[in-house]
């Protein structure tokens, strides 16, 4: 029997996961949930679109819900709403505040006796866990993560608030030097500067003040003040043409030892679609979350929980004999 | 309390997992254990040596044996002799074997309420766990393994057999054209040619016919004759001087799709020491052996099986806050 699947928040994300859940077999998608009117939405596939309030009258139609909010203030209250009613995965990604998210999901999945993976895809996802790995294999070592290049959503959307600022792309890239002394074992301390540069490609408003539009970019703190930033003006049509992809990618680099003998990991990713492969993990992880609870487990999960046999749909002995 | 952990055969893998164990505050090394005399054994950090045949009479004062034998023939007879009196932990990586060996395992483990992880290190091991998940992530792919630049072993002894070697060492290469193009993500159909090219550095015999053991080599089915092999006559002194260490590595990749949205996925490793970073997995693994057992687990396993958390010593909390 397919696993059913329901999408909440239909933003790049939850289209992401749509096309992921529509890649995957085993798995069968019930509908977009949104808190739009629902007969506004078009779905790519042509899945249903329903209300989110339609969500509560679904419990039985639906295996796990996949939760494509922002982290900022969607995923912190959906998740643990919908915990009470269904298996959740979320890709909650405010590094400082997962130990409070884990605690509000975790209460209300023991309460209902649902599983609830929060946190996943790549960062944290696939990252967190080959830095995890790579620690507990060699205890005497030192992680680097580099990202790039590839478009931040948060930082463009800093930039497009800046007053004449018409739309931007920013592209988080990291610097050569920093990742061959890194892959070389070298272990270096590195600044926050020596580690990656950022692009901005930006359209101004008519007639706005292209030299404070830059000052202001470049002076952001938190953003952009602690790195090497450049920013270019283009065309509207140059946005469009040159821009329009969201790649992104990077490397979890562990330099570690076994007395004088070094060992260099590299985990590392080229995606010509950051949601695309973020919604590709959560439909793999949606596909673990039902059989950990068929198996009887409930509470809040991260993918450092997850064996990794459980995000496939083929069985141990299949495994063991082609991928092993 | 420590992890007591106890090691079976004592070569260079036993060695490097010696070392791991004293690398981790959590784990300590009751002892080694060999079918030598062991009173001709002396241990790399002075850690006492037993008989082999001593392991039945300390089932109390050992939680999870690690096996350091030859998959040939050591592994598939003791891997299920002992999963009857302890948790045990192998680094079998006879492919085509390993559904055997795991059904033979799982009988004693099951039969003695104990954990067997089988095929554990890097090829099996974290090779196979990062196939895995990018099956997982992306199904609509192909994944590409490349080893070395590194010492294989089994294709030394292989040149070593000839007669006229006295000594050789075997290097494994992958072809950096085929590395470029399925980086690209060119998804190329590569032969076993095309992959790899076999580096041999022999010591001949004084007064071998080196033309006709370079034919040997190069002709040699299985191991050379499908490969591009190059074969360099040395001197002991040079073999001694140059070629005394065995380090390896290689890359999995994994080259995938979401619609016309290419991603590609690459985990690799340099490694200084094969046996030392191998060790390094089998003692991280005979960690997570202990904890499933204590929680009530037995049988088979292998690292498709553990959830990453279960190889650390940090908590749930730890992890999340640090590495997530």
């Amino acid at each position: 029997m397919s696993i059913r699947i329901g999408i909440l928040g239909y933003g790049n994300l939850g289209k992401g996961v749509e096309k992921a859940v529509n890649a995957n077999p085993d798995e069968e998608l019930v509908g977009v949930f949104t808190r739009r009117d629902p007969s506004t939405v078009k779905t790519v596939s042509g899945v249903k679109a329903y209300k989110a309030d339609d969500l509560k009258n679904m419990t039985d139609d639906i295996d796990v819900l996949v939760i494509c909010g922002g982290s900022a203030t969607d995923l912190p209250e959906m998740t643990p709403e919908y915990a009470k009613l269904f298996n959740v995965v979320d890709s909650f990604d405010t590094h400082a505040r997962i130990p409070e998210h884990f605690a509000a999901v975790d209460k209300a999945a023991k309460g209902s006796g649902k599983v609830g993976v929060i946190s996943c895809g790549w960062d944290p996802g696939m990252f967190s866990i080959n830095r995890l790995y790579s620690h507990c294999i060699l205890p005497d070592g030192k992680d680097y993560t580099f990202w790039g290049r590839g478009v931040s959503q948060g930082h463009s959307d800093a930039v497009r608030r800046i007053e004449g600022v018409k739309d931007a792309r920013q592209y988080t890239v990291p610097v050569e030097a920093a990742l061959k002394s890194v892959r070389s074992g070298g272990n270096p301390e590195l600044t926050v500067r020596q580690k990656h540069t950022r692009e901005c490609f930006v359209v101004a408003e008519e007639g706005a003040d292209k030299a404070r539009i830059e000052k202001e970019i470049k002076e952001m703190p938190n953003y952009f003040a602690d790195y090497d930033t450049t920013v270019t003006f283009i065309s509207e049509e140059e946005m469009k043409r040159d821009h329009s992809k969201l790649p992104h990618g990077g490397s979890v680099i562990y330099s570690g030892a076994t007395g004088d003998n070094k060992h260099v990991i590299e985990y590392s990713l080229k995606l010509d679609s950051n949601p695309e492969f973020t919604g590709s993990v959560l439909a793999a992880v949606a596909r673990a979350a039902v059989r950990m609870n068929k198996e009887g487990q409930n509470g809040c999960k991260t993918m450092f929980d997850i064996a990794p046999a459980y995000l496939s749909p083929l069985s141990g002995e299949e495994l063991r004999a082609h991928m092993l």
